[in-house]
């Protein structure tokens, strides 16, 4: 029997994971095409970067073009990216730098490893900014501990609780001043906006394709330097077209065929994030001008990942029949979905994607819950 | 712009890496509504396995028992899986024995880890096959060369080069007997045939749901006992709900929803086996007898995946215009393909999925091409 799932056609969803990985009528097309296992696979002369049809091998041109790397290829995602940096790396027991922001993949993968994790402290409430300048103590602190350098540092671009953007190109450059290799994960952030990892003194980037390029999963993209391409990509001795690190071959699935579908429209959708950061923005704004909600994270923000304090919808929680699940079934009515159901203290939600008319529609719906209190 | 890709509705596919992944519409329904990234986590409560709706805490139960085998996970393919009980058990420069016509990501997944890699030989020509008794032979070397037996064991279900059903349940015991943890790759078997891994002796169970259960991909997979399952899914320790091997969730995609739906058509085609190796066996017999076409691997083959040494086919080609690719065309004008372009001294091709109708109408195809030589 079938399972359907009509979230992004009855609702507008707002769960920070789904925003940016929405696909697209024409996605979907080639989605439906390419359903089945291996469907890229039928003109393989041997990798999955280099097939001709459909246009893989120009695919991952463009991506390293797009990112401003010299070389990309396909992962299966973030997770798998930042993993196969790592393993490429790191030795057990290796020291690795990572923002204390990061996703919890980031930690599993480098515990994975084996690497010994530390992590660069967020200025704390209410910004729970990631300084550069707390990079190079973090540095120092590994040198002092260990005599050494660690031998690896990951940024967070954006991450995923905050949605706070961090200055990569100033962690880049006390990356480089240190000999740190620098990777930076733009999961939240390629996709949306433009990402060109070279001005950005990054050696791999790792980007979540079906986070932010609007395309089913799972699939992701690893960019690196002429620099490190040889060693990343390095080839089995007994199957000299194969990438170690990679298996052979990752997204060998429709979702391969999707991204070069999708690529040309984020292209054009990077373009207007200036625009999104305002919807943004000014959701932030009227929300805050309900009183007793907070904004977290810098401010003004520059992403479209909100995370909101709300003593406002909590103490209204003590009042309803259904608790701290009110807020959520009180959305759902008004068609709009993707916030934890029963948290009312804090929640993180997305604009991203939505016109005008739907952020003023959203915030309406909010108000018009924060008056029944 | 859309790609589209219809060898599925155009075309018999005999291409053997596709026809056990093919889809059916129930599939394709879910897969089409599921299809955004993350789709499958709208009602995550932190981890895939135990996500409750869609039901895939139920699939990761019933794939255990459908394998018997005592805990399940969901990988993103078999080479995934591989990867990730080498990764458990093995440490660079231990010994792992493998069969060697196991598929290319089995070296690679042992290279990647740093592993040493012996390989148990097969009988060579005509029917290539991995005798159980090799297994021991290869471990008394590791033995007699390093003072140990080898850590690890992989044997491949059935090979992607001869579709060569290998006695696993002997190798099992043999395993036992050594004391070495036994990995039964099941890319090509399971989903097609019953495996019960705990009949066989297998420690590990990989699996290939995009190859073998009608799914798209990538999807598979990581089935294990009561003994090693606290090992091989040992959880963080600073996110106690997460596999570490994993990386906290693997198939966060459509294909995980796909599987729910393919399940239980599973369950009823894999009763068909004799009958899908009785359609493989008489075209075997059909072919043979067009004479100067001999099928290696195993005979009476036990498989839908067939190896033809084709030196007829191979003479014919001296004499077209389009050289070697002129089977590839003739059979592409009679609506079958899936044979790789350019091949006529040998081919592989898989017959299954096709009605008895289908078998011999592909028989009368490369017949009448026989003939026009």
């Amino acid at each position: 029997m079938s399972l359907i799932r009509t979230r992004e056609e009855s609702f507008i969803n707002l769960n920070p994971l789904q925003t940016g990985g929405r696909t697209n009528a024409a996605v979907r097309v080639t989605a439906a095409s390419y359903v089945d296992g291996y469907s890229v696979c039928d003109y393989c002369k041997g990798v999955l970067h280099l097939i001709e049809k459909p246009p893989i091998c120009e695919l991952t041109k463009q991506l390293a073009e797009f990112l401003n790397m010299d070389e990309a290829r396909l992962t299966l995602g973030a997770r798998e990216g930042k993993f196969e940096v790592m393993h490429t790396i790191l030795s057990p027991g290796d020291a690795i730098v990572v923002d204390s922001n990061r996703h919890y993949t980031t930690y599993v993968a480098a515990e994975c490893i084996g690497a010994k994790i530390y992590e660069v402290p967020n200025t704390g409430y209410p910004a729970y900014e990631i300084l550069s300048s707390a990079y190079r103590q973090t540095f120092d602190e590994v040198i002092a501990q260990t005599g050494n350098p660690p031998k690896l540092a990951l940024l967070t671009h954006v991450d995923g609780e905050y949605g706070n953007l961090v200055d990569a190109r100033e962690v880049g450059q006390i990356c480089q001043e240190y000999g740190v290799p620098f990777l930076l994960n733009t999961a939240y952030t390629a996709g949306r906006m433009e990402v060109k990892g070279k001005d950005l003194v990054a050696d791999f980037i790792v980007v979540s394709a079906h986070k932010g390029f609007g395309v089913p999963g799972t699939i992701g993209v690893l960019a690196t330097t002429e620099k490190w391409a040889e060693r990343l990509f390095r080839k089995s001795v007994r199957y000299p077209k194969k990438d170690i690190e990679l298996l052979g071959c990752t997204a060998r699935s429709a979702a391969a065929a999707c991204l070069i579908t999708a690529l040309p429209y984020v292209k054009e959708r990077v373009k207007d994030w200036d625009e999104d950061v305002k919807k943004a923005r000014w959701f932030v704004e009227q929300m805050e001008a309900l009183g007793d909600i907070e904004q977290l994270g810098i401010k003004p923000t520059k992403h479209d990942l909100l995370r909101f304090k709300t003593p406002l919808f909590d103490k209204m929680a003590g009042q309803q029949r259904k608790r701290g699940y009110f807020l959520y079934y009180e959305l759902e009515k008004r068609g709009i979905t993707g916030i934890k159901p029963g948290q009312t203290a804090w929640f993180k939600l997305s604009t991203y994607g939505l016109t005008w008319e739907q952020v003023k529609y959203l915030f309406g719906a909010f108000e018009e819950i924060a008056k029944q209190g």
